[in-house]
């Protein structure tokens, strides 16, 4: 090598060095990107913090707003149901206040950008804390000050790296004594809650607890919510469209499935069933079909709600493996919500029964050795449906179901691998179609209808599968614009709103499509409170899809189509620049009756000096 | 809802009804990016063919030349071992020509460039025909004309679905009888194989067939290569850097694995075992692992190299394990290379001798009835050591390594699920670890060296895992722009090759980061003949990871640093605009003394009017 060469290759070498610890190309030109900022957020060029006034907007009283006025006493009357908007008069001029802002539950793509915008908002005159590792880091009082050269490192990247998260439920006096004894020693005026229903569900309880009395001159913390969650399960009506890291994750999920749509239209000899994250609502399954275009998708809710039985969804893919088979296609993709399992009503059935009979008679079971004693055991206790059903299952998943218990006894449903429970029961099923065609083709409603040289193909086809499950990929990628873009509108909402003084709110922004609005949600307005078991519980409703949405009527109106012809599409992997950077998911865009699906957040500013 | 919100809603769902298809936003701004052209192609601005001639380079001569005379006794002395490359001079002026062209194996990103540069080298004057699905397609004589309008579809599409592809291997007299049949019927003057090891062998050896004769005039059919696989496993040297597909594969793999990196930062709490694809070699794995920085990541051909155990790759991973735990980091990624297993000697052997004891001994083995009773039978037939290590592996794992064969009583190495066999493994060995720490740690060499509190955090620890299988999700993607001006210039260069009336050549281009060079290299100065078991084998070598390329050896320099600290780094999804669109895989830069990633292929130009 001569000693240019030398000098060429050490200088590559180093480049690659380099690119350790988020330093790639595109890692550094990320942190450049410019972002739209909405218009409440500008003074004169500069970020600004926003006022607040009424936005004219309440939220419906729930049912249980009795229990809600018992349980929050304090924060209640103070903020009741009036929805607030940020405005640019009544601009707060703050010093010297301390935020602490904590991830909680799992991550999703935008977090950085949240601490980001809460910096801005915050600008030099105050002190903004991070809480390491989500709410059980709050409670060993595990915080830092997050300086500007973290901004720059943290900005429009993904994950919760930075701070790090946990799923702690903050519930007990104890842990609340902690909080609190946490807030004076570290002198917090306002702790800003990333997360879920299940966090923001906590941080009102925490607003409740920390309302006053904190500090030794009587004052309260303010808790505030950003409304963060892969599930897209975390929306308010036509306030809050969708939580962050929805249209990320389901862009990610969304490249992949069409991957492996492009993928089974290439090789012609694979049906894929994919198992998408998601184990409550079917928001993300959807939004992944209306970009994808599957062969076959199924939602849960509608599952639950049309009271469909496992044995319906396993024929309801037979149908469409035959009648593609019987036109010379055997691929496709099968959609699998990860939560499906849980929205059968037969299964739902079979696992509580399961769940309470294991619960009480664990002994008895430990005394019988074989699996042929524990299945004969049990059959005889639960119900003739359950025990036919629980029959019908594969040998291994009926000894899941006995054996995949977690410490309380429960079975633990996410571990059931719902995609290969389908694929070997479609399995099965095609043999038995194949063993006894007469019975399964003809012209009777509940039979396929083809022609001979049909029967022929369909009888002569192979069913070969291959499984996936998408989850983790997809909380933790780099954020779309639109989810770089909002997270950093909502760090600066939700600062502001820190430093006006309030508490108890939920941020959001709404009017996607038309410059945002960003919005202040009362926290106890969403909240239910059901006394069950001698105790309140608190929950925030999860948004669930609706059967008559615009997004799931339009999935309906194609599904018969996507399932025998060859529709799919693509949004492609994420752009950051050029002609398709700035999309929204497009069942927010359909349900909300925009009309196209780019957003639309305010001009693009540069974020950082340099 | 009114009726300007009516006509905006139906607006977009008419817009959503027409994303199918490959119609989404994405994939219609795909269609019109501009893609850099070699000089050698263009005049005056238009796309033109090339000419060819001797580049001054030619291929050493196997020591299997001899064979390679008599297998090839027309093409070896026609083409010899020459390199040529393409010329501004003598470009052809040929008009009539009919060239078919025909995928070959599975699918990678970049193929449908591959047609588009070849349409455009053919002009107007000389007709495209596509095979359809792969080989089989071609003995079945499915050929169809490709037009403009197919190539305004497909441009910078992912997947080989326009014209489909398979696996059938053309070997037998009347294969090769049937295909010249068709060429004959069809009056095929040029066949292009898109392929990789196998069917570029295959295309030398049809060539040889097709040398003369196939036509009524005595003339014959000309048959080329283009390099593809998503392996990356079929260089050639400085000649051939790379195959098309691998690029677009490991960006589309580097950025979940850079994705899942995240996660374990964000969620700290678990280890991912991540299998990529790639049987043979580890050119994937390299990449993935230089584009990422995992914490552990195996290269098969170093555990071959240096005789690793089954046992050692193993402790490998508890030692990684083990020393971050101690710091608290319960967390990590894995990359496991689909072939690892293969590659371990001892497993090696093993394998081998269950295959031909069970192909010998199946029907002895049917009597047995008892998973037992099979084992001890078998324990009893293979070597000490073999019998030792199947005894050291899992129950589920022993079992299949008994039952899962193909029909012809070969173990299928490919269905072994590796990365959960060391998950397994590993779990087992951190607990006997926990069990009897201070036979692991101490300051032996084969000890982990920890204080007396990290010691304490270790045996506190939890190893929870996940673990993931990519593969088909990098086959269909969008190309990278690397792949498209790969493919597109690969696609100039071949139509050049058959226009010009040359055979038996693998298309290649070489100097990616100069504006490229594009040569011609004789297939039969890469075929290897082995005679064996009284017949001839033809192969072309496989390009495996070698220990001493530079990408290795930064690999081996950077891992222990990666193992202990957090290094994680990501290319981010792909991206098509932008500033970070035109980036090489690593490991050819630096294998190829490159100063930079950016490619440089030539001045970017608009392949379509309008």
């Amino acid at each position: 090598m001569s000693g240019a060469d030398w000098v060429a290759r050490h200088g590559l070498i180093r480049f690659c060095e380099g690119v350790e610890k988020g330093r790639s190309l595109f890692e550094n030109e990320l942190r450049k990107l410019s972002i739209p900022v909405m218009d409440v957020f500008l003074e004169d060029g500069r970020f600004v913090p926003a006022g607040f006034e009424f936005s004219g907007e309440r939220l419906v009283e729930s049912e249980s707003v009795s229990g809600v006025r018992r349980v929050f006493p304090n924060l209640y009357p103070a903020i009741g149901s009036k929805v607030l908007k940020a405005s640019g008069f009544g601009r707060p001029f703050v010093v010297g206040k301390r935020v602490a802002v904590m991830f909680s539950g799992g991550p999703a793509a935008g977090g950085h950008n949240v601490l980001v915008g809460l910096k801005m908002a915050l600008g030099v005159d105050n002190t903004l804390l991070g809480v390491r590792d989500g709410p059980k880091g709050l409670l060993a009082g595990r915080l830092f000050e997050i300086g500007e050269s973290d901004i720059v490192r943290i900005i429009n990247t993904g994950g919760f790296a930075f701070m790090g998260t946990d799923r702690t439920k903050i519930k007990t006096d104890d842990q609340f004594e902690r909080v609190k004894v946490v807030c004076r020693d570290q002198r917090i005026d306002s702790l800003v809650v990333v997360g879920g229903d299940d966090s923001n569900t906590n941080a009102a309880v925490l607003a409740e607890y920390l309302f006053q009395n904190v500090h030794a001159d009587g004052r309260g913390v303010q808790v505030l919510g950003v409304p963060k969650t892969i599930d897209g399960d975390l929306q308010v009506g036509d306030l809050l469209p969708i939580s962050f890291g929805f249209d990320t994750a389901t862009k990610i999920y969304s490249e992949l499935v069409g991957n492996i749509l492009q993928d089974t239209l290439s090789s012609r000899k694979y049906w894929h069933f994919v198992k998408l994250m998601g184990r409550s609502a079917t928001q993300v399954g959807l939004e992944v079909a209306l970009q994808t275009r599957p062969t076959v998708a199924f939602i849960s809710e509608e599952i639950s709600e049309r009271r469909f039985s496992l044995s319906q969804i396993v024929d309801i893919i037979c149908r469409a493996v035959a009648r593609r088979a019987a036109r010379g296609m055997n691929y496709g993709v099968v959609l699998v919500p990860e939560g499906l399992i849980e929205f059968i009503p037969e299964m739902k059935t079979l696992i509580s029964e399961l769940n309470e009979f294991i619960a009480s008679s664990s002994k008895l079971l430990l005394d019988l050795n074989t699996m042929a004693e524990k299945k004969e055991f049990i059959y005889e206790k639960i119900s003739a449906d359950s025990a036919k059903l629980m029959a019908s299952l594969p040998d291994e998943f009926e000894k899941m179901l006995l054996l995949d218990r977690d410490s309380h006894g429960n079975l633990q449903v996410s571990q059931i691998p719902t995609e290969k429970l389908l694929i070997e029961m479609v399995s099965v099923r095609l043999h038995e179609m194949k063993a006894d065609p007469d019975l399964f083709i003809g012209q009777r409603e509940d039979q396929i209808d083809l022609t001979p040289e049909e029967v022929e193909r369909f009888l002569e086809s192979k069913f070969s599968t291959n499984s996936h499950f998408f989850g983790y990929e997809g909380r933790c990628g780099t954020p779309t614009r639109f989810d770089a873009a909002y997270t950093f509108n909502l760090g600066l909402l939700v600062g502001s709103l820190a430093l006006t003084g309030k508490t108890g709110y939920l941020v959001a922004i709404n009017a996607l499509n038309r410059g945002g609005q960003a919005l202040a949600i009362p926290l106890t307005g969403l909240i239910h409170v059901e006394h069950r078991y001698g105790k309140d519980e608190f929950v925030i409703e999860k948004a669930l899809v609706k059967m008559d949405s615009p997004a799931f009527k339009f999935f309906i109106g194609s599904r018969e189509h996507w399932a025998t012809e060859d529709c799919s599409a693509s949004p492609g992997p994420r752009q950051l620049w050029g002609p398709v950077s700035s999309q929204l998911p497009m069942l927010i865009a359909l349900n909300h009756g925009y009309t196209s699906l780019d957003f639309d957040m305010g001009k693009e500013r540069k974020i950082l000096p340099g």
